[in-house]
């Protein structure tokens, strides 16, 4: 996909059910090799019925921004989950309007591709407390107008999941085909196993732990130790000012180095550039330019607040609930793949093992696959070709297996 | 080593021919159980006789903070120079009045221990750009009467040693029984190896590297960043006022995580706490605590200048100057003990056998062990025991060679 194919703006937006909430330069959309490409908004727990999240506090109303990419089949049986890491967000496939890159996870979704749209239905929306359309600590607060800024209430994996239950609801789909995701979105693919077992036939579940280790929570907390070390952050509410870059550039900086690895980042900076130096301290590496650039990026993308929220919901998220991980699976019904990736230190590989053994005790139909890569964490969105090619056929062994057809029911559309 | 036997302050101070600057609380003191601990300073390229440093500008005077422990012999051929990381100081071993803490490698130094001051008469300096005696950016600029700030000159790794030859001439010893240092102390023991390679009969080489590689580079420029991010840190020159505390705990930070291992952190840290938590982000870890004290603690006790040049120091360290480093190695003339440890992911074990080939292919006499640990990068600080055993035969058989005799000359004492 290129500049050169653009996405053209669809009149009639199918499901557009929400309640008049700005659309922010979202919009239906069509492109020339996805397919259809939805972009919407969905809007939920309005008050007084808004949702109890897992600490007691209620929050609505609650916008959740989403797309879509293929056609749901008559049967409503095609739809897989897309779920996104700390910093993506809804639009995981295809370009919108004057957009240089596509979705995060375009090289995956598409005609053909690990989440073949012209079988299945691939959804995806930004988690709750994010920053990308759906409400999150930089929205309006309904009670005073303002942004929530730190009185938006702590949020937590299993919170994520009971918007995006909503949001299927909503799509009056019954049972996801799978639900998939690394990072962060192998938590939320193993809170989904135990949440709601009824409501998904499997997950994928990529470059993930049950629970973070002390040494992922330690990397977290120094980046949030230098957001709020920045003085623009102002306890969280920087809204209508400066926000605090700074901090939020440093904390980018250092997950960076988190998600490669020794040797992809010697293959790539391998060269030290000559007399152009960033400061007087630098060692003329590329890396350093690589960070700053990332940092400088990633600050006119993302909200500081929403970074805290969300690496607070990872650090605290644990798929045992306290208990023993293989006795909290036995109520799993779904299909399991696991993967891991060599080279990824952030996740190794025994996180997945220790998954992977739970699964098998509980008696969860499960696949696990180590895939060799030396891409690092980042290899969930880089080392395409084994990854799709074993989703690919994941996804058509669970097909199969619930009925759906040679050609997936994707002859009769729902929608 | 307890409180219960402090240093004593020993009057005369037979090494101090410096020229009159001020002490600090630094003395020469006697310790029970240490024999002979000096603490001094010597001053050296006074103007117009300036250092030239390796990037060709002119610095002086320089004055360089260190301490002895146990006693030169006649033949002047028991010393030993120990070389620090970091964060390190002058303080190797004992304690000072009023210290909590023994020095940073008080295990390993003293009577009966690794570095036996029964036998060897051990040195340990601040090095140059050092904030603990020794010049560095928080000195007084003797052209301004101000700290220096940022109008320190840029330092390396040889410009340290190069300052350490001037106190080894100083302290009239022709040639060092061994230099010995980890991490950063591990670099400038190589480039002693072939910048005097006539100046010392070994060298032991702990869990470093010849050159950082990205990743390692990175580390620092995070940390880096973080303080030059701190709105304290006013370009450097913020002496007189507040300093960039929050930067700096940032970067410490950062590096702790590094130094431990995930398992270490994971054996330290496995338990989490009730609702006592720093702050509403928190996981309730206590590594996250533990991180806050580490990086409270460190900016009582550091300069951030210094954190700056020093990082940058490493991170342009290349022990072979860009050629063939079995090539460069053909000027060394010392045996070579090098050490790594196995869970030590910062400066991984295979940089260390980078050394030993190097070394092995320019027929350096060179031994190389690895030692097993759970301790990370921290190890060549806490897994003593085995590390003790391997310089300590390594220094007994040096020494044999060397003919000191069984008492290893040191019934003699030249000072």
């Amino acid at each position: 996909m290129s500049e050169a194919n653009p996405l053209t703006t669809r009149s009639g937006q199918i499901f557009n059910r929400s309640t008049g909430i700005p659309k922010q330069g979202f919009a239906s959309e069509e492109h020339p090799s996805l397919g259809m490409v939805k972009t919407d908004y969905f809007q939920l727990a309005a008050p007084p019925n808004e949702l109890i999240l897992e600490n007691g506090e209620r929050l609505g109303p609650i916008t959740v921004a989403y797309e879509t990419y293929g056609r749901l089949n008559q049967q409503r049986s095609n739809a897989v989950l897309i779920l996104h890491a700390l910093t993506g967000d809804a639009h995981a496939a295809g370009f919108h309007k004057g957009d240089e890159k596509p979705g995060w996870w375009d090289d995956m979704i598409g005609p053909g591709k690990a989440f073949d749209t012209d079988k299945y239905f691939v959804i995806c929306s930004n988690v709750l407390g994010g920053c990308k359309g759906t409400t999150g600590p930089s929205s309006v607060n309904p009670r005073t107008g303002k942004p929530y800024g730190l009185d938006f209430p702590i949020i937590s994996i299993p919170d994520m999941i009971h918007v995006q239950k909503h949001l299927i609801d909503h799509l009056e789909i019954d049972r996801l085909l799978s639900v998939a995701g690394g990072s962060m979105g192998g938590m939320q693919a193993l809170e989904w196993l135990t949440a709601y077992p009824d409501r998904l036939k499997s997950a994928i579940v990529i470059a993930t732990a049950p629970k973070h280790s002390p040494q992922q929570i330690a990397f977290h907390e120094v980046g949030r130790q230098a957001i709020m070390a920045d003085p623009y952050w102002k306890d969280g509410h920087y809204y209508g000012g400066p926000p605090p870059e700074k901090g939020l550039s440093v904390a980018r900086m250092i997950g960076h180095i988190t998600y490669m690895s020794e040797i992809s980042m010697a293959e790539k900076f391998g060269t030290r550039h000559g007399n152009e130096k960033p400061h007087k301290f630098s060692a003329g590496s590329d890396v350093e330019d690589y960070l700053h650039n990332r940092g400088n990026h990633f600050v006119k993308r993302f909200d500081a607040n929403s970074y805290l929220y969300i690496t607070g919901a990872i650090d605290s998220f644990d798929a045992s609930k306290g208990k023993n991980l293989s006795k909290v699976f036995k109520e799993v019904k779904a299909k399991v793949l696991v993967m891991a990736f060599k080279s990824d230190w952030l996740y190794p590989a025994s996180q997945s093992k220790e998954i992977v053994k739970a699964c098998k005790l509980a008696g969860v139909d499960t696949t696990y696959c180590e895939i060799d890569s030396t891409y690092g964490h980042d290899a969930f969105l880089l080392e395409v070709e084994e990854e799709a090619h074993l989703i690919k056929y994941f996804l058509q062994k669970v097909s199969v297996e619930n009925g759906l057809s040679g050609e997936y029911g994707v002859t009769d559309y729902a929608i």
